[in-house]
């Protein structure tokens, strides 16, 4: 049978998951999101009034998603004012955190498209830091740390260099950080306590810098009036989701606290969800290729 | 932007799922994979050498899938002799049953397949028995009742009515049970022990058909050595795959009985696997447009 070429289009397409500082404003994440939509799709938004901070899940053809991306961060920069913004989540942009995500393994695209974004991003006057593959390994703790006057002063002194535009952040905007990185998770587990001690608690053990699980970042916060562990889990191979949850819930039971629920901030690769299936179906092998609509999908692009 | 034309296409494809008697010998299998990928996609073949049954996942456009399971029907009428059949899974036919799937309600494809590879099943001398919607509700253990001594003179005296094809068996092939159904997984635990009347005593609580769980069909069988418990989950909607298999846990515990592990027979759709690993995961509710890939592929198509 011939392919219906559709996997060839569809392995030209990447994904960007932008991170906003504006979870509260809908009238400002329409804007952004039909700025972004002109040129590409929004597959998700995840906007959270506590973390005042939204989470796009974008995806395009390359050149259309930078297109969609630059717009997005455009109508940021014009309509967030980080002078203003409280929320629990750490940033220093407007556009805070912009990953471009490597699927395939030395895929040159991602770069490139990141690289052209940075370009358009610096020609707004807004400094635009590497991370991840494009900032030496460094995270966004990195700039994070000392916050905003700490970044000021580290840009001023030059112990922080921008990829593109000014040596200065920008006097609304911030920075942004930009990053090709491998997909990740971003989920959250929601704690029946209000003691937000718990949850930093939790984070601290399960979190691979204090010697937690590998592939794992976590902080403890307080949202929607529940400690809450804050999680992305970097490395997908290294520490399955379902492990990691797994670990929290268990943390949480020693401490005598009861889970209220998670969340997950966009979307999943459908290998975790196959994983996590597997591990409540006494499946230990379940992989995405066994999920049917995932399975055609593969069979009519070859 | 322009849609890819993938899912138009993909909407037209159609799903079969035939079983075929035989598990053991691999070349059989083979020549009836080749016989139906002249035509179409095969997706998963399940080999069970203790049920000696396989299951093909089938996916083609509507013309090209009837053609290739004719010629996979074909292939097992000249392969496999019923008479010389052992196995602890009951059949009537060399291709046992052959459900093509309604994924969308009103679609009139699934139909019109199902009764043009009746029609070219019937002339290859074997009776066609409609079951599900093409035989009034009824399910294949209507017709397994009794054997084959059984069917063979409830088609002679009438009792029952070939949809296609001779009132009477094929000499070696037996009969094809055609349906056209709504999707279902199918799925086995296997439990650590050889004491087949706990799988026995455990599929009677959980199938409806006794009073358990909604659109839950279920077996006690010894496979591999282990009583294992053999279910078709009918009904997707009424009873989620993991609390089915929560619940089997749950009764094979009680009986002191460990689970070993299971089997996934075929393929899950990806909203049955999204459930389930919300079920894990503390996220309830988890849906398949939350998959990464299955969210891309209805972006690009609309």
């Amino acid at each position: 049978m011939r392919g219906l070429g559709y996997v060839d289009r569809m392995r030209r397409l990447i994904e960007a998951v932008p991170n906003f500082s504006e979870g509260r404003d809908r009238a400002v994440l329409a804007e952004i999101r039909s700025a972004v939509e002109a040129h590409a799709r929004v597959l998700d938004v995840h906007a959270d009034g506590d973390h005042n901070r939204s989470v796009f899940t974008c995806v395009g053809e390359p050149e259309a998603l930078v297109e969609g991306l630059a717009a997005g961060v455009e109508a940021a920069v014009r309509r967030i004012d980080l002078r203003r913004h409280q929320g629990v989540h750490p940033r220093v942009g407007a556009a805070d955190v912009m990953p471009i995500v490597r699927f395939r393994a030395g895929d040159p695209a991602p770069r490139q498209a990141a690289l052209a974004l940075g370009e358009r991003i610096g020609a707004l006057g807004v400094p635009v830091l590497g991370y991840a593959e494009l900032g030496a390994g460094v995270r966004p703790a990195h700039y994070r740390a000392g916050g905003l006057d700490g970044l000021a002063a580290r840009l001023e002194a030059g112990a922080v260099a921008p990829l593109f535009g000014p040596a200065r952040l920008h006097p609304t905007a911030g920075a942004v950080l930009l990053a090709v990185r491998e997909p990740l998770v971003a989920f959250n587990v929601n704690l029946e306590t209000a003691d937000v001690e718990v949850a930093r608690r939790i984070a601290a053990a399960v979190r691979e810098s204090s010697g937690g699980l590998p592939g794992v970042q976590a902080l403890g916060m307080l949202a929607g009036g529940r400690a809450q562990v804050s999680m992305n889990l970097i490395d997908l191979a290294a520490t399955p989701l379902h492990v990691l949850v797994g670990e929290v819930v268990q943390r949480a039971a020693a401490e005598g606290v009861a889970v209220h629920g998670s969340e997950l901030v966009g979307l999943m690769p459908a290998s975790v969800a196959a994983a996590a299936a597997g591990a409540r179906l006494h499946l230990p092998g379940m992989t995405a290729d066994r999920l049917l609509e995932v399975a055609v999908v593969g069979a009519f692009g070859e």
